[in-house]
């Protein structure tokens, strides 16, 4: 049995590092809120060994993320915490439903409940509103892409809720492919000539992609060897056009929609035949999902 | 001249700590998006001293928040780059403003870009949508106040765009206010053995918030010597009596309403006579605010 | 049978923050003493899976304060340490005392040994001398605490051991109380309109202390609204006249007196009625207590 | 004019990130070798002003890599030592070229004088080996690349050495592209559904390689998909029948050959027609470059 | 002029590694001060530019030390306060001694008033101890040396107090000298195995002390190699035989008197003869020096 | 039974400090090739326990080392890796020997084989040659060394590498010994005057070490009271002489030879009779091991 008939799922799956490169993000979570310490808990509890349940429920309804790193929060304040979560990231829960039961000190558990759940609801915020526009396109042959407009400091955790809810990445950062914008492409006299020179010296299997805001410059990119062809905020007809010239082209081209990309224009961009359509909205628009922390 | 009539304002004043405090979260934000390199700009313009200059423009209606956040990322890339901020943090900009110039190196342009207006767009999302609540509570006796309900990482520069929309903070951590919930209360057996022992256990200088549900605990609480007695989820009526029976008190104590509070009810809990209304919606609710660069 | 009557005590009580929060430190502090490595230890018993016992014995009468501290220390070196505390934190151990017994691998006992009992002499040199202030208090309406002047780098760490002795802390650092001073006031030019001032832009739970010298400051700051007042370097008689004006009031006010308490002056301080009595004497002026650490 | 006809040549250009992103491994680097201080120079120097001057020599023929980095470790220790290079990084010379000259205190000319050396001679070292390759492939349309074999913590600088000499990045670590190999297609049951599955989850512009043993292989991964295909220890005749098999294919795939490339065998390889040959020779097998530091 | 007729004393000069090796725990000191922020000071003064001057005056008689760490404290949160030290580190002051001069900014003078005075209080309390001892010496063959009783996080400070005091610092880690007390010459098998196996596995430049209480051990010691002896806790008759003994010897041995060493008690140590004498006293059980900061 | 007759050996043996002082630098190595993610071995198994088997295969005969330090990156990445180390690090393996088997969550053994192995080969490279030094002064009273040029960040286990293939490690940094060179010397006006300096400032267990190019300069060294000299560079006759002048002292000194050290001359100059020969080869100039993981 090979792993992807494998029906074991776990939360960890869709893909964060291992802890080790985490730890010390989550650490500065921790620290930011307790600081010198919890005053209230410890001056309450300090001395005993007092054991305490608590459930996480839904107070709206919503698609989960971000349930791994809360368990791995409470783990880095006490190992002896236990948690048993009812659902997996990126599974949708209607309001009301339990989400995850926590056992462990009581005091344990007071300190660590806001830094989670603001990981979780705000993970789960993103989640939410990137399987909106993923349930529009989930009959279509084009994906959802996320973009480089994220909360400083959690572009990781961020961009993974975004995969858990359906949407693929784009680049995480600005060491994984080349974007040529029209600042960069003005600055090397062209197209061709930036090209040629980004083709010397990146790291040779990372994909250049050219943002156009016409069909000459679609051409151009086309012919300039690009691997990837931002269509940006083109109109509908323009981009079915900009999407024929390129699929005539036999050279296969990854072609990506981007701009202004709305719950309401999003079938529309996708009908024009494009592969990708990005949008920050998910992670830059989205409210954060409610869910409390009950104690038993 | 004292400092009250001292007309000069500088973005900076209203209150972030020395950037010794914040440079190490600044640094990792940069490397966040940096990674091993900007290998579109290094590719393209690593061997050149050419220089460029960029404004960044509202696209929206806005409170402006962290532009000295902005310039400082900028500097630790590049101290070089120079930066005239055409607007103060806290003031409304109609889209299309100006809302800084920037000069230096084209390659620092581009490669502080991102986090820089991440940063800010963020920022101002949360600016614009507290003073929407702030201005609804303009000729009230009462302060809006945030919660900690905050971005991990991010809560002490999230707070600091609240408080330039005219919010007042509530506590920053678990360390400068002790807040007394129910299940800290049940642990201690009630709210008297509660507050003693919290009392001889905390930094002295510290208050005392207790949350409250019904008019038996306002009351418990008030006995008890609470600094600060919030009133959760309280319909409008109840809390009207529970200011009555607070403000008949000789002794001075704070009154926080909390819950469901929206630009819709905010008005009716604001004129129930309590002192402060605090809410998590400015900052977990409020969409970027969008802003763009544009190269000259 | 609630936390109050929870016999079991142990030495983390008196509220450390997670470890999660101090690690970082103390791993520092290790690495200080241990370098490139013990060449000594290493070289001897590098290869060599032989154990050892030892005990800490006290060398001198005293107050213990930093066990759990010294037990992490053990543990952040090797796990495999076992540790068994005779005594707790807080508790006054005549000469002769064995504080602690230690079992596990020789080579890390040895390692260790040195940091850890360089961190309890120094925070039992702390307790002993606070619990002799404390004492001279026992039957008084009045808290000893102490003050801001601790050694760089270690304040939590020092203010826990003030608290395991018997101590109130006070504020922790410059963000969790404001504290007026000449230099503040005079700056804002006077102290109604610091105060004003400061009640705008301040978390709205953090108290505002007021330094005084005189009765007319005692009088301007109680009508300011200070939730603290602090009779500094006052002469005894003119300290009882302002604990009577403040206790005329009827907001209730809580004072402190400071500057130049020694066990000899402290209870004649005691007995003007101030709430609290502040010096950093017993963290700038006590003497280490010697322990020794014997190998069985 | 635009950057690409632009004479000046600044060292920094070749592509490291900016400092802020390296700083706190040089820091790393000084600390190691200071430790606790410099005895010596701080027992003989420390009170005195006194200024000193220095060059660096070529004790033997190479290309230079490092000198910024030489440059920015002094800054960090003493930001007023002066330094001028008169070789750029990339630059071959022969024994005995003054390679920099150094003005400024003399005790921070004598504490970074091993940590500034053992840098730029471990990566001159790597350019020296690096270019004797790529000037064998100088007629040839194939690129030499380097690979993830390189010394814990000097990735970054030891790839922008293997740069500067001439040769072009393979992937920087593993999260800027997709490598197939043996273990992940037998885990994944085979190249097509190991294809699937990766092109669902990876971010969308990272390239895919598959590597490859025999012809049967290559055209698996050739129907697959492969961004890349690489030729791993294929005989050299293996290898011309794969080149010409994927060719032969419409959709452009990169070819890489890998393993047991020398000096010796290189040429043979690039005849072959594939784009790119990697090896790590050149970063593990090279002797560092012999500098000295002459004080004047 | 060599540096040894050098007038130009600089308070660098007594050797501190340079401030990127201590920046970070300079740093972390600041951090754990200003917290979240000086919410005093940036409420009453973020807007204004107001500047200030204040001046460090000495409330006790004392040696100071520590002045150059204060210095850079100020300069990592304002590197526009600009500092004029009216003494140096060593010298002594009497109470009413100007010690330093301030001028900038009144907010951040405010800010690192704290941090920088107890740095300076705390160094000064030990050279000040550290000088009353050394000035018993001052006609003797001997040295005053420290040991590794530090406080935890403070050694290289600490140590660089005793030094500026005019005693000698023994090692200050565990990692540049090697010595062997009972537990390990008992773990080897008795002195000669132990000094065997350690010999082999040192660093070959590195010191082996090793601890003796009487002068069986004493002979044992000079024979099996050992560079220093130290002589633990010995009478002053049975130290001068062992003073004798070594003397004796042809190959030169250090010699080093330990334990219980006092301001009575220390010349009679002196007067046998011992080339050291280390003590704990100045370093863990001195007070701070008072010193408290005018603002003109 | 005591430690020297200890069978039992544990490859932690020849002493590396214990992990705490250690595993920043380890998690850095993981963090540098994992980044944002093992995207390949992520997608493909994220979702899977799978687990796996491997072995690590010396393909050259090779001296091993670094074998603890693999382990440790290993339970870094995952704890419930299981390691077993067929070989010890110091022990000579033929080409195909098993040096370590490996069992595990297959994506961790995926995740950490290049680090794991980077560091391994890396070491063992610098074992190889060592020995191959060492194997050649093994008649003869006299001791390899290795110096400061070591690959910046890597001092510790590179040092380690050397100790474990027979060399002993000379200093470890500028912390733990004195080394007068030319410049020194010249900036003191003399090795006399140097000494006189260095002595009253150094800590005193730390030996001074002085470099000495002709017979004039061993004499003075001599008489000035170094307690190693450095013979640099001296032609094997002048060695003798120089070696002759030192034995005759009545002083013992250690002497060191250095210098275009290499195979074929290390006998002769280990026949003039110096205690130690220090050379940097083998650390900058031997090439990795060769090491291969296959999977099972």
């Amino acid at each position: 049995m090979d792993i992807l008939t494998d029906g074991a799922v776990q939360s960890w799956g869709e893909g964060l590092p291992p802890w080790v490169c985490l730890d010390d993000m989550l650490r500065s979570w921790i620290a930011e809120d307790l600081g010198r310490g919890d005053v209230t808990t410890q001056a309450l509890l300090g001395n005993s060994a007092r054991s305490g349940e608590a459930v996480w429920i839904a107070k709206a309804d919503g698609v989960i993320a971000g349930l791994p790193i809360a368990e791995r929060l409470y783990h880095l304040i006490d190992p002896a915490v236990q948690i048993v979560c009812e659902v997996c990231d990126g599974e949708f829960c209607p309001v009301g439903t339990t989400i995850a039961r926590f056992r462990g000190s009581l005091a344990s558990l007071l300190m660590g409940e806001r830094v989670a759940l603001n990981t979780v609801m705000h993970l789960s915020g993103i989640a939410t509103e990137t399987r909106a526009y993923v349930d529009l396109l989930a009959d279509l042959p084009v994906s959802l892409v996320d973009t480089r407009k994220t909360t400083p400091g959690l572009r990781v955790v961020e961009k993974y809720a975004s995969r858990v809810a359906g949407a693929i990445n784009h680049r995480l950062g600005l060491d994984d492919a080349v974007m040529l914008k029209d600042n960069h492409i003005q600055a090397a006299g062209g197209i061709e000539p930036a090209m040629t020179r980004v083709q010397r010296r990146i790291p040779y299997p990372l994909a250049i992609e050219i943002e156009t805001e016409n069909l000459e410059q679609v051409e151009t990119a086309l012919l300039a060897g690009a691997d990837i062809i931002m269509l940006d905020n083109m109109p509908i007809a323009l981009m079915k056009q900009a999407v024929a010239i390129v699929r005539h082209n036999v050279r296969p081209v990854k072609l990506e929609a981007s701009g202004n990309i709305t719950l309401e224009t999003i079938r529309a961009v996708a009908q024009t035949g494009v592969d990708y359509i990005s949008t920050s909205a998910p992670i830059t628009r989205s409210p954060w999902l409610d869910i409390s922390m009950r104690f038993c």
